[in-house]
C-alpha cells in the first residue's frame, strides 16, 4: 500500500512516497521554481539513490509527470509503474470553515476548496493545481485532501471571533483559522501514547516551532485555541513574521512610511520576525552563531521569541483550566535546546521542569521532564507527510 | 493642602480639589464641549451643593477660568481664592522613553511633553494646552505632570519591542508603552496593603477593566508587561475596541472595504470591541440586560472578553514565573460580578478560587477569595484623581 504525499506550493512540490506497510519513505523529492527559469527536480530515494536535475517544469501538471518519471526511472526509481501508487494525499492548506476533518477529494469537494481560495489566495490555488494535475495524470486513483486548518475547526466561537464588527464575519468569514493543524494533532496524538494516558483525558500545549511557529491548545483531543490566525501571520514573532502587533502600529507605518496594504504585508510577512529584530537572519542557528559572539540584538530575538512562547504556554493553560504536557516540535521545537531552556526556565509553579541532561536531545522522541514535574514536557519530531498518508489510508478505507 | 488634579481631553476637562488632610474631594467637575457649540460646567460639592450651567467656553484657557471661578463662587464653592490651591496635578497620557515617573513641570519638561505628541496625537495635545492655561492663571502655583505610561517604563526590552523590523523602533520609537500605569501602580500598591505583604515581594497581576481595559504584571513593585501597546487600541476587546488581532485583517480589511487608514483606525477604535461583536452596546450593563433576553451574540461578547482577561492572567503569571495576587478594578472591574465569575472559573488549578458570595460586592475594597486559595483575589476600586494628588504632593516636597 504505497501512498504519494503532495505538498504544492506556488512555484515549488515537495512529495514522499510512503509504503505503508512499516511506514517506510520509499522516496521524497522537490520540484522547484516550477514555471520559472532554471526549474529543477531533486529526488532521493531510501536505499541513498538520488539525482538532481534541471529540467523544464512550466505548470503543476509538468512537475507531477516528471516526479512520476522520476518514482518510475529503471536508475532512481522505486516502483515500477503507476499502479504502484494506491493513493495520493494532498496537503491543502485552507478548508475555511467547510471542512473539520481531511475528505476523500471529487468534484464538489474540488469545488469547495476553490471558493476557500479567497481566505488563502497565496496557499489554495497551488494546491488546487497539484490535485487537478494528479486528477489529470493517475486517472482513478483516489485522493485525499488533508487541511492544515481542520484539527482547529473544534475551537469555540470565544476562541475564533475578533472583537471586529461582526458584519465582517457574516461578509468575509475574517476569523481565526489557526494553521500547522496536522502537526498539532500528530503530536498531541503522540505525547499520548508516550504518556500511556488516554488522549481524550489529556490537556496539551504543543509548540510547532520552525520557521513558521504556533502553539495550539489540545483539550481532551480537541484544539481549543491556537495562536495563528486568520492568516499565518498572527501569534508567535516568527523567522520573518511579526506575529501579533498592536494592530494600530499597521496603520501608523502605512502612513509614516506611506505604503500600500501590499508592502506593508509584505514588511509583516518577509522583514520582521526575528530576522527583524536582529538584522541578522531568520534561521535560529544563525541566531545562536550571533549571540555566541557577543550580538545583542540576535540575543534580543531569541528573548523575545522564547518569553512568547512562554506566555502562550501560561495562557492556554487557563483556557483549558489546567496543563498535564507541553510538546515541542518542528526545525527549533525539536532541534534547539537552548530556545527549549528558555521557554521552560521559571515555570516551576506550573509544574513545569525539564531536566538539562535529557533536554540536549535532538530531532527524538523523548520526555525531557525533570523528576518529579507534575507537567510532563515532551520532544515529539513531527510527520506531516506521515500524518497525510495515514489520513489518505483511513478515508480510502483500507 | 489642596491638590486640583486636571485631566484634560480634546474637548473636555475633568477636576477635582482634593484636600490632602484626610484626602477629601473638596470638589468634583467637568467642563464639556469645551470650543463646541453648548459647552457646559458641571460641578459638584462634597456637601451636596451642585450646578450646570451652560457657558461659552472656547479653549482650556476659559475651562480653568470657569472653574476657579466656580471653585471660589459664594454659593457652590469651596475655597475663598486661588490662594488656597496649593499645587496642580496634571493626568499627561504619554510620557514616551523620557518620563519614568511623575515631574515637576517646568519649561525643559513641558517642551518633552510636546515631543511625545508625536506617540499620541489625539492625548497629549489637550493634556499641554491643560498645563499652559494652568500656567497663565495661576503663576507660581507648582505644577506636576503624572503619567499613564511612567509605570510602565520598567518593562524588559523583551516585553516592549514588537517584531517588526528594528529600524521602526529606532526611527519611530514603535514599540509598546501601556496606559493606565496610574491606576496599575496605585491598585497594586492597595493590594500590597490589602495583603499585609512587603509590595516589593509579590507577583501581582492587575486588571484595569472599564471602557477602556488593560491587564498589567507588577512582579515585585514594577511593571513588567501589561496589554495595551503602542496605543491603547492593542491587547483586550473593550468597549468598542479590537484589541489585539491578526494583524492581516487589517490590511485584508482595508483592501475588501477600500478603506484609509484613518477610516480603519476608526473603525477598529470605534466600532468594534464587545460593541462589534454583540451590535447592541460598548456598555456591560446593557450587555448583561442583552443576555437576560437571550441574545446571543452580547452573551458572545462577554465570553469573548471574559476568555481573553482569563489567557492574560495566565500569560502574565508565566512573565513572572509565578503569581500572588490577582486585583481587579475600574467601572467593570469593580462592579461586575458576573464578569469576574466567567474569568475566574476553571482556575483552580493556578490557586485561583473565589468566594461567589464575596464577588457579590461591587465598589469595595475585599478580598473575595475562597477560603483556602493560594492565589488572592481582590476587588479594590481605583482612585487615579487621589493617586495623582498623591504624586503631586510626592514632587512638590510637602
Amino acid at each position: 500500500m504505497n501512498i504519494l504525499v503532495i505538498n504544492a506550493g506556488s512555484s515549488s512540490l515537495k512529495y514522499q512516497l510512503i509504503d505503508m506497510n512499516g511506514e517506510k519513505v520509499l522516496a521524497k523529492g522537490l520540484c522547484d521554481r516550477i514555471g520559472l527559469s532554471g526549474s529543477v527536480i531533486k529526488h532521493k530515494t531510501h536505499d541513498g539513490r538520488a539525482i538532481e536535475k534541471e529540467i523544464v517544469m512550466s505548470n503543476h501538471l509538468d512537475a507531477i509527470k516528471q516526479l512520476i518519471a522520476v518514482l518510475t526511472d529503471e536508475q532512481v526509481g522505486v516502483i515500477k509503474s503507476l499502479d504502484e501508487i494506491n493513493a495520493v494525499g494532498h496537503r491543502v492548506v485552507h478548508g475555511g470553515e467547510k471542512f473539520f476533518s481531511s475528505v476523500v477529494i471529487n468534484d464538489e469537494v474540488l469545488k469547495t476548496i476553490e471558493e476557500c481560495e479567497e481566505l488563502a489566495p497565496l496557499h489554495n490555488p497551488p494546491n488546487v493545481t497539484g490535485i487537478k494535475a494528479c486528477t489529470e495524470i493517475m486517472k482513478g486513483v483516489p485522493q485525499v485532501a488533508v487541511f492544515d486548518t481542520a484539527f482547529h475547526q473544534t475551537m469555540p466561537k470565544k476562541a475564533y471571533i475578533y472583537a471586529l464588527p461582526y458584519e465582517y464575519y457574516e461578509k468575509y468569514k475574517l476569523r481565526k483559522y489557526g494553521f500547522h493543524g496536522t502537526s498539532h494533532k500528530y503530536v498531541s496524538e503522540r505525547a499520548a501514547v508516550l504518556l500511556n494516558k488516554p488522549y481524550d483525558q489529556l490537556k496539551i500545549v504543543t509548540c510547532h516551532l520552525g520557521n513558521g511557529s504556533s502553539i495550539t491548545a489540545v483539550d481532551c483531543g480537541k484544539s481549543v485555541e491556537t495562536s495563528m490566525g486568520f492568516t499565518p501571520l498572527d501569534g508567535l514573532a516568527m523567522g520573518t513574521r511579526c506575529g501579533t502587533i498592536d494592530p494600530a502600529a499597521v496603520t501608523f507605518l502605512m502612513n509614516k512610511e506611506k505604503l500600500t496594504t501590499e508592502q506593508m504585508d509584505e514588511i509583516m510577512n518577509k522583514k520582521s520576525g526575528v530576522y527583524g529584530i536582529s538584522g541578522v537572519s531568520s534561521d535560529f542557528r544563525d541566531l545562536d552563531d550571533a549571540v555566541e559572539k557577543g550580538n545583542e540584538r540576535a540575543e534580543l530575538a531569541l528573548q523575545i521569541f522564547a518569553y512568547q512562547v512562554k506566555k502562550y504556554i501560561g495562557a492556554y493553560a487557563c483556557a483549558m483550566g489546567g496543563l498535564d504536557a507541553v510538546v515541542f516540535t518542528a526545525g527549533i521545537g525539536e532541534n534547539n535546546p537552548g530556545i527549549r531552556q528558555r521557554i521552560c526556565s521559571n515555570l516551576e509553579f506550573l509544574g513545569i521542569k525539564i531536566d538539562p541532561e535529557k533536554n540536549k536531545i535532538r530531532g527524538a522522541e523523548i520526555d525531557i521532564s525533570a523528576e518529579g514535574a507534575k507537567v510532563r514536557t515532551l520532544v515529539i519530531p513531527t510527520n506531516e507527510e506521515l500524518a497525510i498518508a495515514k489520513e489518505t489510508i483511513r478515508l480510502i478505507g483500507r
